[in-house]
C-alpha cells in the first residue's frame, strides 16, 4: 500500500427531503449564494421550487446561473463568476448533476483569481482563496458532489480539462435519491458507466498490495451492476436509486484511490471525444472501455482482468487465465449494451476523421495511464478498436 | 439505505515516517500538548523518542500522562483531566493504541464539564467543547483513531462504557504500519478480531437495502481474513499491517453503518467480561462471536449467514442454507483458533460465578442488538454456550 494523505471533508446529508437542512447549512458559510444549475429539469420536477422556498424561509439571498450545459462550458464559468464579484457572493450552491457541480466548483476556485478563469483549468496551482461549494445532487455519476476536481470544456480550442484543488470538496452536498427519479433511462445508463469507469481507472492498477482498495473496489463494481438495469427498469426503485447514487460518490472520492498509484487512463481518452463531439460522457467511457481492456490485456496484466473476473463477475475460477480474462471483458461489455449504451463510436456519429488529432491531444500532456502506459498511438488504437 | 448523515472529518497521515507532520499538524490547534501513553512499548521501540524530538523541534510544549492501561480507567482520565487544566492545554495527543485514544477522547471531553469525567460516560448528552485530540496510531484494533467513540472502564463499580460526540473524533491520526512491528502475536490477533467484530456488528443487521455497505463489509472482512495470521508470522510484513491498519479505521469509522440502523451486540456483551475479568477486549469478542452467532441463527436470519459464507468464506453456494450458515460460523470459529485466541470462556479464567450478573448488567440500559434482540437471558445462554 502506497503512502497516503487521507482528507475528505464534505459533509453528506442522504436520504428523502434531506433538502430541508439546506438553509440552516449554507448559513455556516454566508447567506449570499449563487445558485447554479442547468436545464429545465429541476423546474419541472419541483426540485426548485423546493430549493428557493428553503433559502426564503431561512432569509438568504441569491443570485442565479441556469443553463450550464453538459460538458460544462468555461463560458458559463465566467458568467458565473462575474455575478460572484459583483454581488459579493458567499457560497455557490450548485443544484443538479456533475455539469452543474463542476461548473459552481471553477466558479468559486476562478473568484479570486485575477486573470481569466481558463488559466486556472490549464493549470490549478494557481487556484487560491476558493469559495465555499455546496450541492444538491440529481444524478448519480461523476461523485464531484464529494470529490475535489471539475473537468470543463473550452470549445474554442476543443479541450476538455480536468482541474482541482483540495478546497474545491464541496462543504456539503445533500443526496435525496428520489430526486434521480426522472433522470432518463440513457442518462442513468451513462451515470452508471461513469461511476464504473471511475472505479476501474483505480482498480486496474499495480499496486496489488492494496487489497483492501481493491476488494472494496469490486464491492462497488457490484453494486453498479446490480442495480444499474434495475434503476432503468424501475426508475423510481429507491433501493436502486439510494445505491447507486451512494456510490457514485464513494468511487472517487478518494477511498479507494488512497494508497494506491492510480493513473487514470479511458477518462483522459473520453474527454477528447466529448471535446470534439460533445458526446454523452459516460457513453463515451461504455465505449471505449470494452477496447481499452483488450487493448492492455497482456501476460503483465492478466492476473488483474482474472481477479476482476472471478470476484466481480463470479466466472469460474478454475477455468484458464485466458478464457477468464477474455470473459470478463465480454460480460463488461454485455453489460453496458444491456443498459442500452451504444457499443461503438460510428453509432455515436464518431468516425475516422478526427481520430488522430483526438488521440494526439489526450496525450499533450504526457503520456495516460499507468497500468499500462498510453502514447498518441495507443490512444489511436484504442479509438480504432472502439469504431 | 436507511437516511444519514455523513462527516468524517479526521485527516489521515498514513505510511511510512508519517511522524514527521507531526508538529507543523499540532500547530494548527495550538502549542500546548497534553500526550497521553500507555505502557513502556513506545519507550523501548523508539517512537516516544521521535515524538518528542518533533514536538520540541517544532516549539511545541508538552505535559505527560503516561501508565493508560489496556481497558482504560476512569481514574487515569481524572489525572488527564486535571493535568490539562492546570497545564491550560491547547490538543491531547496519544501516541498508542484505542486504550490511549479512548483515554485522551474522554480527557478532551471532559476538561469543560464541571462535574466528573464519569458523568459524560454515563451521559454523553452532558459533553460540550471538547478539546481537540490527535493520535499516532501503534495497534490496529478499535478504530478509535477515525471515529468519535471511547470506551472507558470503572474498576469501582464494575462498569465499562461506551461515550462519544461528533467533535471527539481526532481532527487528526498518524498511521504508520510499521509502528506496529512490534505488536506481539497475541496482540495482533485480538486486535484483528476487534477490527472484524466492528465489522460483524453492522454487517449481521436486517437492513438488507444497504447493499453497498453489505459488500464493503465483506471487503474489509476479506482483509482481515487475509493478512491476520500473515502478520502474526511475519511481524514485519509491511502489506499485511498495512492493510490491518487501515482496515481497522475503516471499520469502525461510520462507512460500514451510514445507511442501516445498527444496534451492536456482541460488545456490549464483551464489555461485561472485561469489567468484570479484565480481559482482552478482542479476545472476549473472538470467544463470545461464534456463540452468538450460533444463537441468533434461525429462519429469520439465515440468508445473512449464507450470504456471508458464500461471499466471504467462499462457501460452495450450491450447498443448502443450514449448512452453508453452519460452515460459516464454524469457519468464524476455526479462524480465531488458528490466530492463537482462546476458543473459551474458562480458558481465560471466567467460570460460571458471575454470568447471571454480567448478563444483567449488559442489558442494565436496556436490550443489546437489533440482528436479533437480546434480552438478560439470552446474553446468560451465550455466555454459557462460550464456556
Amino acid at each position: 500500500m502506497k503512502d497516503f494523505n487521507y482528507s475528505i471533508p464534505t459533509k453528506i446529508f442522504f436520504g428523502v427531503d434531506k433538502i430541508n437542512v439546506l438553509g440552516s447549512q449554507i448559513k455556516n458559510y454566508g447567506s449570499r449564494v449563487l445558485l447554479v444549475y442547468g436545464g429545465g429539469s429541476i423546474k419541472k420536477n419541483g426540485l426548485y421550487n423546493k430549493v428557493i422556498e428553503n433559502l426564503k424561509e431561512n432569509n438568504i439571498s441569491f443570485w442565479e446561473l441556469p443553463g450550464v450545459d453538459p460538458n460544462p462550458r468555461v463560458t458559463s464559468v465566467r458568467i458565473g463568476v462575474d455575478l460572484c464579484r459583483e454581488n459579493s457572493i458567499d457560497i455557490v450552491l450548485a443544484v443538479g448533476g456533475g455539469s452543474s457541480i463542476d461548473c459552481a466548483k471553477v466558479i468559486a476556485a476562478a473568484v479570486n483569481y485575477p486573470g481569466d478563469a481558463w488559466d486556472i483549468v490549464l493549470d490549478p496551482r494557481r487556484i487560491k482563496g476558493v469559495l465555499p461549494i455546496a450541492s444538491v445532487l440529481t444524478l448519480a455519476a461523476t461523485g464531484s458532489e464529494m470529490d475535489a476536481g471539475a473537468v470543463i470544456t473550452n470549445l474554442d480550442t476543443n479541450e476538455k480539462l480536468g482541474t482541482g484543488h483540495p478546497d474545491m470538496a464541496p462543504r456539503f452536498s445533500i443526496l435525496d435519491p428520489t430526486y434521480t427519479f426522472t433522470v432518463p433511462a440513457n442518462q442513468t445508463a451513462a451515470g452508471t458507466a461513469d461511476i464504473m469507469s471511475h472505479i476501474f481507472e483505480v482498480y486496474f492498477n499495480n499496486t496489488e498490495s492494496a487489497y483492501l482498495q481493491n476488494r472494496m473496489a469490486e464491492a462497488m463494481l457490484k453494486t453498479c451492476i446490480n442495480y444499474g438495469r434495475k434503476a432503468i427498469d424501475e426508475p423510481e426503485n429507491y433501493e436502486a436509486r439510494a445505491n447507486l447514487m451512494w456510490t457514485s460518490s464513494l468511487a472517487i472520492n478518494g477511498l479507494l484511490s488512497y494508497g494506491k498509484d492510480a493513473k487514470w487512463s479511458v477518462h483522459p481518452m473520453e474527454h477528447e471525444l466529448s471535446a470534439f463531439y460533445d458526446i454523452t460522457h459516460g457513453v463515451g467511457l461504455a465505449i471505449l472501455t470494452p477496447a481499452w481492456m483488450n487493448y492492455v490485456l497482456s501476460e503483465n496484466t492478466i492476473d488483474k482482468f482474472v481477479e476482476y473476473g472471478v470476484n466481480v463477475w463470479d466466472i469460474d475460477k478454475t477455468l484458464d487465465k485466458e478464457t477468464i480474462a477474455h470473459k470478463a471483458i465480454e460480460r463488461t461489455k454485455e453489460y453496458f449494451i444491456s443498459l442500452g449504451i451504444p457499443a461503438a463510436l460510428r453509432e455515436v456519429g464518431i468516425g475516422e476523421e478526427k481520430l488522430e488529432i483526438m488521440a494526439k491531444q489526450a496525450t499533450s500532456r504526457g503520456s495516460i495511464g499507468n497500468f499500462k502506459v498510453l502514447e498518441a498511438e495507443d490512444v489511436l488504437n484504442i479509438f480504432k478498436a472502439a469504431l
